[in-house]
């Protein structure tokens, strides 16, 4: 049987299904008998709930993080659904497909890998070369990499996000660095590919996408660097102009000192990372913008961080 | 027999050569005779010279902005080049080849506007078809366009500069519209053709490159409006949404108000031109600067407006 | 009999009137019973409404946009009025008086419009003249240009406020150009009652005022100069570097790239016209948000877009 | 009998205590009956009732900013702590602890005023020495200074605080002018002490810490400027060269123009003073945020004013 | 016999004139022989000189600051006016016409005075009357009101600028107040009279414009608001809130915190006095900028700090 | 014999001193003679020079670097300084003493690091004074340590400076430590003692003050975290949370993303860090900058970076 997401509920049905605790808080009444109200949530949204009856029984079976498996009324409260829960019981996490309670990337991780692998393969520069065999050797890592989001909320923000939106820079770079002559391609795909590995530590993602301690203390960036420079150590006889030029693209592909890189691009590589990273980083969030939107009409909502309206196409009255 | 640049000349020989009188100031020294300072210029720099015998006579063969026919030796003042100017005459227009006076494209503008118009010839869109019908029809445009440069300083800021970002800048807009669906192709091509038409009256480059008053008044992003304007007027049934949506790409290229657009862009095909006309124009720029730099070591002076050095490669001792 | 409108609404009474069903949204009750909620609204504001009976009845009557005669009771929900709709009846839109549902200048259209063509009336430049003339012969024109509100919040947000506007100025312009010495007081004049005309396409007034999606794609600015170039076209032999001067003013009126104007003001006509608009539309912001504030003591609440408190006077006890 | 402070208050007690009466509004039911919702305040916080029976008398017992003796019972509402008020009456202002209403620094006034006259009484320079002599003999400026919070939110924001915040720079700046060679001590020492005695006037912190009507028209720079001014002229033969770089230090002291500083810092001693008056707010107002953050884990919420999460300490797991 | 001006001086003619000796500097020949340059000035400008002969002798006459009777050649070198100095003798002040040393306006300062004393005795405020009665008695007040400039550079950068740029605000403000009903035109004359009083004390202006030390430490805000602060003292019940108002024009009238106004204009009459200043000051800024430029062509020379060329007027050939 | 500094030098002496050789070129004179232009340079500063005899000669004996032993007679050219220079002989380095070319600390650089070590060796916490057990023991670092200046233009900018800097800012950290409750003490003193570490790498100090390559493509906060990495992984169990927070320290010292910091401040003792720094560099660089300014008057030139002019203290003529 498949799962009811949060997404599908319909006022008026009754559900039997299994969700992440978000939050619960216990309350009273103003005739002194005490209430429940529960956050739950999946990978597609989530719901408030309330709890009426057996109340202290209820509130005690799991904590906040914790799975747990609902049976309730589904109703509204002022437009807004609403749960009305009748019993609720804590799961065990291995009994909980993760898949269910992230969102991931729709396309294939295993493929993407391959791909990204075959791009690192057909690399001239033996050093770059040595380098890449020596972090797809590394199985933790790649199971991190393969796994992590490219961020918390702004694009590409689900499992496997990072290696989709490594991949798509990666197939633009390679055509990008053929259309320019002078480009050393190999030292531009070793860039977009290394550009935001440190987002494996800066955010977690079993349960949900958050920034880590180390994440929010350090930085992505700096997180990365320090993983390169640990690679780099390894690899007999780097040359320590490529290191310094590798690790520039790194801590410069923000674009910016204000935007949190620590020096600008300076070299045609890291220019071209840069706009490369962006500009796959705004298609993605404003295509998922747009298609996360149901509004009627030919605009999405006023978006606040890009500060515009997006432009949804002619409204059906316009055609 | 080939023309002497400004940029060949060397210290100690003679000169016999057609330039650009670009300056001309009549002075006087201590002993109350007149001297004549003059800037002599062409495609590759310009040079001062100093006439000391003949001032009178020599002062009235020419005007700023004549070509002249100059014998000079070629001296140096303080560690500067210095031409002592023996004699000038001035030369018409017609016997001059205005090649040598503005630096042009080294790529060869008709194959460029041939590859250009098979771009557009491949447009599956009727209207945007037709359209581009029109404009290579109109003579005098693409007399116009094919000559223009992209820029008074900052990048493509050559003869034919204003067709080669062009095209480089289409060559890109194919492979990225391949590489995103639902990207219009067609729609982004024509907004890429059409994003930089205003140059053509912005700029003045018969003889030096400058802004013309319209150019100074309007702005290219307003001049390349009306010309638009104008010819959507003749395509029959165009449509009107699209129509917007053309306009909107080319008021909106340069990315933010800050920037001169009067809208930011809305539509992913407007997010997508404002980067590649970003990243062409950077790497034009860029490559220019690097390439112009004379000096030793790694790295080229200031860039005052990209508030960085960029670094040219490994010194030699580096290496 | 006169309207009640929602700003005039009091606890306690029973209402019988015709008002905008501006949003509406069906929802369950956790007994499972169905309740309508709606948001009514006329030009004095709006209020929101439940229906307890006789839902689905109700909910059919009329869709978001359409007029409605509504019967209810008017209470109040923790301190907010809030109407208890007992019946709703859709009303078609030729039996609603307009002037009802959108505010609209408390001064006499006619009047104003009288005044402005005066001031063209005496230009004593044959080619603005004879611009104007095309401009006030055009009917369909002069039905926007004294219909339109000059924005949809911030300044004159109302039925005529484009004219009353552009009138106010005009005035000042006149004064202005008489005090400095070296203005020329029609090409000020011209551009004063230019400089907004794109607000007519930029923004919907029919039922509410709201942005069209010409207006969001290309912004008043750059519509206005399409529609003075479509004029300019039809004035025999008008100078093009006056045409250039003219259309400057529009480009140029909000001051600087970062407003959205493509060009700085260059010239002393466009410098005065952006200082004459904004102190135009400053003062018609402030004494509006003055106005409206109901709260007690000397400062209106924090005006988030000006970043501060606006004095309105000493509190009583203060006198 | 201590105080029962809103912060203290638990779901399921009754209360009889005195509180502010922040808000009150008179509102009905569907049944048309009336009910009253109050705010209740003290130093700790405030939080909302409801008044259901007697409703009318009373609503008449007492107006907004009077002090209120309560009756009541404390239930939830929604998981937020509400009271139920069986009854209300009106106190009178002198029967009431005002230290109960205005948060206070939790540090000894009468000694951290003396400590800092002491440090006044080791002056060097006779001319600062006799200002402060001036500034100490004003009984009701001494009155204020020692009572007046140093701001309405940001930090130290209770009565006290510009003595607790002064006192606390006036230290450092001893340390400080004794660490670098070439700083004037009595300078540097006079500049901290009258750096913010403008908010003596520029705040109100009888009932509540709020904005004068002359704080918002004028400034706590300016206005401490007036009042310096006003002192200076008492002084007999204090050197205009002196009274300038006094004033200097006063109106410099937010270091740039755009935090309100007519001119930037220009001496060694306004440096000075700029950097300890940024040191001690931040760590003030930063520790007082972390303080009262009562959230799990490792992190306080988002401060939207400095823009960042803060580190609170490794969360328990992490030990 | 009229002077010779700076800007009059033609190359080959001999000078015996006074000048200001604003700078000299003694240095030595190759051949260890000593020669003085010196730099001359007038209100129309300055021009190097240098002195060959009798030089210690020369040089021991005057020192930097002191007016000088000079006897030279007017030569060129390298393209630029300069004097061989043969004689140099120093004049005392009171011989010098100091109009000739620092640039004048061009209006008549006692009628520009009594048009400003006739506004201030049509107020009706009798509080505001009073005070204009208190500082036009003021004999040295009025003395400095009357001479100083406006601005060291920017606009009305020469004697009698001050009073010119506030009598043409004045009667902009007259006609404004008139315009916008709801307006105290008394307290916007008021504030438009006395919004730049610092500017008295901020400059000095005997024989060159500078800033005082008191300007650079205070800033003609600052020092304007003690001014009107002292006479207000004098008027008897003077009401508080009028105080209030009056000098939160002052402090205001910069429009924004970030140019140096410790608090934006938050009164209509604050608001309307930012822009009748920036309207003014700007008009003469540019009108200034573009009378002095002496270049061909329509443009003027790029302006740095208002970062665009200003448009001088079709060339000729344009016509 | 004590070396004559540049900045000594006198118009009309003879000199026989050793220079660094910054710059050469060879020219030509009109008569087609060449001649060679020299800038030398020592510590004190640098001044121009001119062969005239012997040019082929003398242009061999040196490359731009080379230490050179100059014999020539001092005169001036329109003001300056100028060497007619005699001969010129090359200098091998190891002659050189190497303290008349770089300007030093005058502070003695062992007494400082002792003083250092003495805080370090203080410390209560187990593995930060390990580290820095590690740091103090690898001569390499502790000699280029020691050595390093702390800018090459900013402030500290002299060897010595980091050593210096850092120092001062130790015993500020001390004792600011001691005023505040609850700051780790030891964990500010390790980021003080170690956020500019990467200044080591990131400046070239040996002829003179410049940017290395790595240090134009990683920066000094970049290159400082890999230092510190590589000695957290040989400290053994240092705890993973201090690792963070201190490198947390080195990477947020600039306060903001846009001064080069990846994150801002979110720990007190970063804030602390970040103040006390800026207060360090802003006072010994405001220093420097009045120390040097040889002008007259109370006012330094003005100060391009920091946007003012800064107060020297009262003419004499004031006093």
């Amino acid at each position: 049987m498949t799962k009811c997401f949060v997404a599908e509920l319909v006022a008026g049905s009754t559900i039997d299904e299994v969700f992440l605790l978000a939050k619960r808080n216990l309350a009273h009444k103003k005739d002194g008998n005490p209430f429940l109200t529960v956050t739950l949530a999946d990978r597609s949204g989530q719901v408030n709930g309330v709890v009426w009856d057996q109340v202290e029984r209820i509130a005690a079976v799991a904590a906040e993080g914790d799975f747990v498996h609902v049976r309730a009324q589904v109703g509204e409260y002022r437009g807004t659904l609403q749960l009305v829960v009748k019993d609720m019981a804590r799961v065990p996490e291995e009994q909980v497909d993760a898949a269910d309670f992230l969102a991931a990337t729709v396309r294939d991780v295993g493929k993407m890998f391959e791909r990204l692998k075959e791009l690192t393969g057909r690399m001239q520069n033996p050093h770059l070369k040595a380098l890449f065999d020596l972090f797809w050797a590394d199985e933790a890592f790649v199971a991190a990499y393969t796994r992590a989001p490219a961020a918390k909320l702004m694009h590409h923000a689900y499992i496997g996000g990072l290696l989709e939106h490594t991949l798509s820079m990666a197939v633009l770079a390679e055509m990008i660095a053929g259309h320019y002559s002078g480009v050393d391609r190999d030292l531009l795909l070793a860039g977009v590919i290394l550009h935001d590995v440190g987002k494996i530590r800066e955010l977690e993602y079993t349960r949900r996408i958050d920034y880590t301690d180390e994440g929010r203390l350090l930085s992505h960036i700096v997180i990365g660097l320090s993983m390169l420079d640990e690679k780099l150590k390894q690899v007999p006889g780097f040359p320590q102009v490529q290191a310094h030029l590798l690790k520039h693209m790194i801590i410069s592909h923000h674009g910016a000192r204000e935007f949190g890189s620590p020096e600008p691009p300076k070299t045609i590589e890291a220019i071209l990372l840069n706009y490369i990273d962006e500009m796959d980083s705004r298609v993605n969030s404003v295509r998922e913008y747009v298609a996360k939107d149901t509004s009627e009409g030919s605009w999405t909502p006023y978006h606040r961080l890009l500060e515009r309206h997006f432009y949804k196409g002619p409204a059906e009255s316009d055609n």
